[in-house]
């Protein structure tokens, strides 16, 4: 199956090979020509030129190679499954070969280098296929990591090997019957001092391991979590172990019972499967004893006291991916919008009387669908790039000794507040793009071929995986909340390591701010970021405020922590998680790239604009809490947000082409019959349509049924 | 194929076995036992018993019928597309044994009682699949009422044969180029005065049929609209001609090319085809010649002067189907809603300590999450069996000498503007409720298994055809504002024949109001179905004053009207027709239904909580208006509204399980392994994925690559 790749990225090909001029000829011409920035520059500042050379190199191997060609029939579940695999390993070649390349040019990547480049290449991969970039992320990422984060020395030899591709690992956590309460598995393992083994068995059906990705057909190893039990019959609470299922003809081992889940909605390429143990006998060396191990004795020993903080550590190790799915989610969304925006260009329809017909990217209705979602791709690009930067900062401060692991603490728990609301928001945001860029194609869009419909059904995974958004949010909200009513409130605020919660500081100041009119043109007023900015860290305090209140509220009429919890979540935590998030990222997109000094004065010129129009769409969407808030007063304020959006929709229909070809993938990887690059939309949709096998063929069970039906006319 | 179904409908049956009792042991109990209301009682308010029992009896025979057994496995294309359409042929036969069993009883359908019957089949056929509701409908619904709206006496073979399925008709309207702006066809008929014949042609691919349903592979006959030409080169406009286009073999006749469109988002039962005629030969009866025709020397003449009234009236007969596809959609939507709620009740995760976990229907989140769109369900049910007696109302005024032209005319206009509005707002409140509902099941929703995929991926289809949703909302806007800028609105809101606009007779006392508290509460002032209603009124008002004025603005700036009217559209027209027919769909669930005095007391109070959710959770969504607008200040409207809406939902709560009990079609037809009636959501779990085909199995493929791969651990 592994077959040269001969071509290797020359680093020091000029970028505009890398990244060529598109078509001039086209239907998107006419728009490209009306933009005021260079799209290349645009590109460029979208990503590191490194992370370009990567992607494009690698989505150039893949075109060129015959296992990677799209087919033109839907596969069985089985050859879906067995070709991402080939995929999965035929990349490693690919990758090893890009390496390669980079040190031939004495380009050895630096740890965060080294990192960039796995994320490039994930995003590059899922956007051909969110099942052979998911599979490559287990084998190589998730699995070893899992296995790094709660090991120890002797565990080595499993990360190795799953780096090597050697061994093929899953992630077992998730239970049928409990999935987000992590602390309810019920999978066990019971330490046997007589065999020296941890006895593994799982209770019932609704105790199997389940949804674990790649555990189906493929994995040898599984990651688990089970309650650790000594010989006396103490629970030590969850555990990891490293477990290895199925022998070298792939049959379950003795004591493992596997299946296969079937059909899923999306992800097809993929093989999730559930797990049942019958006291299946593990090697003591299985359990992954960072966080506690037991004697041979049978005793339990942990260098943490507190089981709970046991727990958290244990599962700490997995919340980084999170970051990671804002990227991926963003270069989903990225695809759909691309293939919405250049078809809304070339299809054409009504017109002034007696004038050719308009592309339908002249309506004001198609501009205000699909350019705030737009935008929102834009800034949760960059924000999710920023992202990265911090959790780097944050996987490196534990090798800086100038950092207290009482800093380091108050770290994590911004990342982990950060990145709980994060993950859904994106997603969200991501699925209403998919599903508004879906429509706006009307009925073309549709057709298989027209390639929104794997965006959806791949995509929608993200909203649940990895925590699921609504539960996500809690968390974000909790964190919060916690800062919110601790006296060191402006202490922490100060301290904010990452800046998320700066304005916390002055809280109390800007609670009593009214949004004021200041220009002698009103409806400038809101052109201004730092106007929207100011609107939205209000709208963060006041949130926190008015949750916080409420809490308390029901705490007074004598409820419990955990139902006062749970009755302040709708229309107060959740939004306040919302509007954390947007926030943050409004303040990211601004101060790092649209405003940044860098970055040359044009292409600023066109990120302020996406700032203003997803920032003032998103601000609209919050205009009922503005109003009853008494942040804003009289109809001018909703007007003039409302008019500005509008405004700045139209001003953008001249760089939209241009916004979205520095976003797009190749056409190769878009794949799609409407949002190629040459704007040739309906040859494109006459080849896929006739390229279809039996297109033009009969039906013989039809013929043979309409037999018996017809009449004469 | 077509065997004899024995079992009839008994009318006499009681309808306690019609509609049997739920298991009294299962984990759905207990909320069973906390409602207020008989579910029976309240399915025989969503529906006549008449139509209970037609789709309880299909419901039963498709469950006998191994025809209609559900595939463990994805079928290809071909099969899926022969197996809808045997499903279509079989099921002409139930429903022959229907209506005799229906005609043994003596009870001969009326007018009414029959259309009601089409609508009822159709629905419950499409709640299992609306791949085959949807080719049924075209087979005997649309083609023949096409022929029968355009054509004339000698075209009543066609009508009779095809409501016999002698004949396979199809649809032919949309081109590859052009879709909504039906106006710019391209496709040509020019009369032939030496032949006798029209000589069809598609000028080139962008010109070709497309979309066609029942196209791709089945049908023989084509309606198809083109334009007419006479050979003296003048151009008649669009015209409807009924079209052989295949032999007994399902050979294309000459001068006919037809391909299948393929593979598609959803509804892959369906065999959507292109088509193109290279100067076809067709009789001159061809010509449905209602509208106008052509002398054998070829001249054109025809009862209706104006080619635009000419037009519109070709296109008249086809816009009833909106109003069915709002009962479509929420039929749809509601099986989503009842998968999502019943497992919700089942499922558990977390809880207070100590304690057992909760089901997470417990939850305010899950509440506020699900329950107003499950109003949503119910008000547009209920609304759209409303519309569906205007549209008869409608139907029936042509025959009564009564009703002049003119006034016809007026319902005509209405019906219109209704549902050009309704057919979008209920296709997105189903779109949103099946996709929450997917989100709400967690990681098992997104098992094929769990049966909300397919409901996403055919429903999508319905935010498209029969009129693209915005272009839709605009015609609705369109109708609305000629109403307001008429110098006889009063007039026409006074005699608005189906009450939709009879609010705006004193629209400008009305948008003089403002919201006001009354009650010593206030907090209840927003539990007054009155007071959402007044509110939503103003909101109409607002909109339609500031949207002509928008319009006006511009118009007066310079711009013409084609301009001005796509430039009044985002946040004023489009807006404006939203807030219309959902206080209309309001209005109408209020006064029909929820205080309606002929429905029992216990079942109103649940209707009416539900008229509360739904209403506040709509105006919620439109506070920001109603604040800028001036009809909100102060923080208590807007915190009531939500105060009100989480109290509601917490409310409903004890409701929900019979809610979705009166609403869900029968296990078999929701075919979800979370969502059964039962609640035994683990065991159906296990059962579905372990009779998968292949879920032991090992994969062969895949032994052979990881040979070389493993290394010794
Ligand atoms: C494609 C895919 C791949 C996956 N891969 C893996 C894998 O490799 N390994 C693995 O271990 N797992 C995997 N999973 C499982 C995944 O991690 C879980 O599905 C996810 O964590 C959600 O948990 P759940 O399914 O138990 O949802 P539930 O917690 O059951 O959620 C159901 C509903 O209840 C709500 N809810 C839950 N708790 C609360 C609360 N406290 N308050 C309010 N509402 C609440 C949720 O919002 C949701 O609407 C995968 C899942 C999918 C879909
Ligand atoms: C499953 C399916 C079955 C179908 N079956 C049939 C059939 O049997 N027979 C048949 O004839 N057709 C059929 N159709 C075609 C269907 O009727 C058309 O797709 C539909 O009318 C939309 O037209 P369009 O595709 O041209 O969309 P377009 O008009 O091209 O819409 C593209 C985008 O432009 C926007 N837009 C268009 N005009 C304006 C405007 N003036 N202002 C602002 N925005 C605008 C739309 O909102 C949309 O976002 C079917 C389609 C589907 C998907």
């Amino acid at each position: 199956m592994v077959k040269e790749i001969e071509s290797e990225i020359d680093w020091s090909e000029p970028l505009e090979n890398v990244l060529p001029d598109f078509s001039k000829s086209g239907p998107l011409d006419v728009y490209r020509k009306q933009c005021s920035f260079n799209w290349r520059e645009m590109a460029s500042t979208l990503d590191d030129e490194e992370a370009i050379r990567i992607k494009n190199g690698l989505w150039k191997k893949m075109e060129q190679d015959p296992l990677f060609a799209h087919s033109p029939v839907d596969l069985s579940l089985e050859e879906h499954r067995i070709s991402t695999l080939k995929k999965v390993f035929r990349f490693q070649d690919a990758v090893a070969t890009l390496e390669r390349g980079g040190e031939t040019l004495s380009r050895p990547y630096s740890p965060r280098g080294r990192t960039v480049k796995n994320v490039e290449i994930a995003t590059a991969l899922g956007q051909y296929d969110w099942s052979v970039c998911l599979r490559r992320g287990i084998l190589l990422g998730f699995f070893p990591n899992a296995v790094r984060g709660l090991g120890t020395e002797k565990h080595r030899k499993y990360i190795n090997a799953a780096e090597k591709l050697q061994l093929t690992g899953c992630i077992a956590m998730t239970e049928i019957s409990h999935g987000t309460n992590t602390k309810a598995f019920r999978t066990r393992a019971t330490f046997d001092t007589r065999k020296q083994k941890f006895i593994l068995h799982t209770p019932d059906f609704e105790a199997a391991k389940c949804w674990s990705a790649n555990l189906g057909k493929t994995a040898n190893y599984a990651y688990i979590l089970a309650q650790l039990y000594t010989p006396d019959g103490e629970c030590h609470g969850l555990h990891g172990f490293v477990v290895p299922i199925r022998d070298k003809q792939m049959n379950p081992l003795p004591g493992v019972t596997i299946g296969d889940m079937g059909a899923k909605i999306g992800l097809n390429g993929l093989d999730n499967g559930f797990m049942m143990f019958d006291n299946y006998e593990l090697d003591i060396e299985g359990l992954l004893d960072k966080t506690g191990t037991v004697t041979p004795e049978g005793t339990y020993i942990s260098p943490i006291k507190d089981t709970k903080k046991r727990f958290s550590a244990s599962l700490g190790v997995l919340s980084g991916p999170r970051f990671g799915i804002v990227g991926l989610v963003v270069a989903n969304a990225s695809i759909a919008i691309s293939i919405a925006i250049r078809y809304s260009a070339v299809r054409r329809q009504f017109g002034p009387d007696g004038s050719p017909e308009l592309p339908v990217i002249e309506y004001q209705m198609q501009q205000c669908r699909l350019f705030p979602l737009l935008a929102g791709c834009y800034v949760f690009k960059c924000f999710s790039r920023y992202l990265f930067d911090t959790l780097f900062e944050f996987i490196l401060s534990q090798f800086n000794p100038d950092i207290s692991a009482e800093e380091r603490a108050v770290m994590g728990a911004e990342l982990h507040g950060i990145s709980a609301a994060a993950k859904p928001v994106a997603g969200w945001l991501a699925r209403d793009t998919v599903q508004e860029s879906r429509e706006a194609c009307g009925g073309h869009g549709y057709l298989k071929a027209a390639g929104i419909g794997r965006l959806r059904d791949d995509g929608d995974s993200f909203l649940t995986f990895e925590g699921d958004n609504n539960v996500l949010l809690q968390q974000a909200s909790n964190w919060l909340l916690n800062v919110w009513v601790n006296t060191k409130r402006e202490e922490m605020a100060t301290s904010s390591p990452f800046g998320a919660i700066k304005f916390l500081k002055n809280a109390d100041a800007r609670l009593k701010k009214k949004f004021v009119f200041k220009s002698r043109e009103p409806r400038e007023d809101f052109l201004q970021p730092g106007a929207i900015l100011k609107a939205y860290k209000w709208l963060v305090c006041y949130l926190l405020k008015s949750t916080s209140e409420k809490f308390q509220g029901i705490q007074a009429s004598g409820e419990d922590n955990f139902t006062a919890k749970n009755d302040s979540q709708f229309y107060h935590a959740r939004t306040l998680s919302i509007v954390f998030v947007e926030n943050y990222a409004l303040d990211v997109f601004w101060h790092k790239f649209a405003n940044n000094e860098d970055i040359s004065w044009n292409i600023r010129l066109v990120l302020k604009k996406l700032m203003l129009i997803y920032g003032l769409s998103c601000l609209e969407r919050h205009a009922g809490i503005l109003y009853a808030g008494g942040y804003f007063s009289g109809p001018k304020p909703g007007r003039y947000i409302r008019e500005n959006i509008i405004q700045l929709c139209k001003e953008l229909k001249a760089e939209a082409i241009s916004l979205v070809d520095a976003l797009a993938p190749t056409d190769f990887i878009l794949n799609s019959c409407l949002g190629a690059s040459d704007g040739q939309v309906y040859k494109h949709l006459e080849n896929a349509m006739k390229q279809t096998p039996g297109c033009f063929e009969k039906s013989k069970d039809w013929v043979d049924i309409s037999k018996s039906l017809y009449s004469k006319l």
